[in-house]
């Protein structure tokens, strides 16, 4: 593995591997890179999580980390990205973390620069840290993914993980579910009742609703798209034994999720965002290593 | 000690515990801690000697610290302070510094979040480690605060310093005058003479007019204000012996203080700056070790 | 040296050392320096490849960094820079890059505050270690200066690179010629011919079109000026043997540069950036000692 920009880059057994190396630092296990390396975390669009999730996986793997500010860079001198990234190579960095608002901006990256692209995020595409953090996060509940019911519910359409979730989950054995209002359905196959599907569900993965890519085409309000696809405490009720609640955060207390329910027992949305950075760990110096 | 929101939180005994630290880091003492912390800084309002100066402490204390970004992160996208505190939580951070444009913004932390929460300013409220290198600095001058004779001059009511020194000054001991125009006037008992206390005074300490936070309220010029309540060298002139002049900084030079005044030799502005390194040190490593 | 503002400070003597240093930092040499010392890094403009380059420069000399957000700072309250600068010298810092909008901004510190400054940029005037990397490109090419003929094309009147590199070139025994459109002439003497000049330099360095600093006042479009005075196809082909081609970046392709010119064999525009880490090393690593 020498860059990490999509899901599909990953077979089953590298998957596999990275879950068992997230493990391992979970439990305090320290890194074994040889040599010292040089990172950036190159974020063109807001974030918390992700950026500080990265940053102190980083840390964790004793790395120097550069800062940079996009909101202060080159970039608004019309510099493009291939650019940017040229001069951070000559700079000496040997990996980039890249989250930028363009549909596989790695493109024009991955094998013709030298520092290893590792995707942040990008725009409705491909965000596969957080869908490696999402399975490790089953795969811990459940020790595996084989025949258990994921259901995803909400914004299909303009979500990264959903993209990257659906093959990978499925790969790994899982069955899915999409629930989703009719204007945000993608190209899979989706039901609109969220209730037909509640009972059967190991897991739940409730999506964000992304008002800031919205442009007023929403048909709904927030306490209607509560009551029709939101997880209310009676929907909760209705869950299997044993079954989960995930969220990708940043949540929409009483949109997506009844606020109650936010840091229920069922609820493993704090618990995703710890396993992110142990899965950060994992992939980053899996990378770093196959370049040594 | 295990989190530090107000000047109310701390008895005598602490703050002078912690001057004392202060006073060993200044003489080169270094960190006692035995685990590897990670802060980090959250300002919301701009800063440049409040932030330096903890990634200062910090940095001198050997802690990891993780760069946050407040302009960049997902507060743009609504989330609310409780949930970014808790994502970080969820990294695992063990102590984060807040600023905040909200009073109070800790009433919704403090007890139900795991990291430290150490302020670093709330709105008009309270900003206890610049009240502490305030009562450090008079604490050095004078060996001791009892009897000292402190004026505070200037926007009292928009001032969280005045807030947070009145209490803690009165506590150790210090007998406080508050001198400041009627429009500004607080919950206090203050004057609207400057020049009846002068001569009396062993700390002049001379408050920003805070442009930014009025309105158009105010009924004088900068050159009005500076003849009624700025410290002019004819004021200095009639000064005490020993006594000083501090200001809590960003100073906005031939307002409240002449121009000339601002490094002179009764002026302890720098080094109040100075200290505030110090201070900061002492408190970070209380609360980390409180929680060891 | 206890300060870089400007190539003029240096000798002859001071420059070569500064090469050596550099060349020996390139091969591996590591910091000698005996301190802890703690930087800041000021770009009150945005800047990627100055930045990061002076951030890697750093960390490689095992120096503590602190972060340091013009866009967030107390500059926004109005403070100056002298104030700021005396605000950092207090909370301890031992040297600062500063990047600023106004031309000769050193001179109200150097002699009056403690930090060492190294400048990063001023306006339209100096850019101390853009030249000196640029020296060391082409010292490292033809392993000397002497009687080398130095093409400097484009935007001489708004270029802090054309004024710095002008003076020390010379001093160093190389000959200059300048070619710039008409608009932007300079103080020094210009041809407007491009053409004239191409076969004879050994060195071409194309300065980039500051679209930003422009006001509408430009008579020409961008392909009128990459026919009268980009770097095009055609005259790349005319340059004579063992000639070199540079920019200071960020660079306008297909401006003042043909596209596929950036990265071909004669191009070391990205050789100039890893120069600029170990020309950046070789000068903070001087003047901290010079202050040892």
């Amino acid at each position: 593995m020498k860059n990490l920009v999509s899901m599909k880059d990953l077979s089953v057994e590298q998957i596999l591997a990275i879950l068992k190396q997230a493990q391992a630092f979970r439990e305090g296990a320290v890194s074994t890179l040889k040599n010292k390396y040089t990172m950036a975390n190159l974020f063109f669009e807001p974030s918390t999580r992700t950026k500080m999730s990265f940053e102190m996986a980083e840390r964790k793997l004793q790395l120097e980390v550069l800062p940079f500010d996009a909101g202060f860079s080159s970039t608004l001198k019309g510099e493009t990205l291939y650019d940017t990234v040229k001069v951070l190579e000559s700079i000496g960095l040997d990996a980039l973390v890249i989250r930028h608002e363009q549909n596989n901006y790695f493109n024009e990256l991955v094998g013709k620069v030298r520092p290893a692209i590792i995707n942040g995020g990008d725009g409705t595409g491909n965000h596969p840290t957080q869908s490696l953090l999402d399975i490790f996060t089953i795969w811990q509940e459940f020790g595996g993914l084989k025949d258990k019911i994921v259901t995803i519910v909400g914004d299909i359409a303009h979500s990264r993980v959903a993209r990257s979730n659906a093959d990978a989950l499925t790969r790994l054995g899982a069955k899915i579910h999409f629930v989703c209002p009719r204007e945000w359905q993608a190209e899979f196959e989706t039901t609109n009742s969220f209730d037909d599907v509640i009972e059967v569900s190991d897991v739940l993965m409730m999506l964000r609703v992304q008002h800031e890519r919205h442009d007023g085409s929403i048909s709904f309000s927030k306490e209607e798209y509560h009551q029709s696809y939101g997880l209310t405490l009676e929907r909760e009720s209705r869950m299997k034994e044993g079954s989960i609640i995930m969220h990708p955060a940043p949540f929409n207390r009483d949109v997506e999720i009844a606020n109650e329910l936010v840091e229920c027992e069922r609820s493993r949305i704090f618990k995703q965002m710890e396993n992110g950075v142990y899965i950060r760990m994992a992939v980053i110096e899996m990378i770093l290593k196959g370049r040594e």
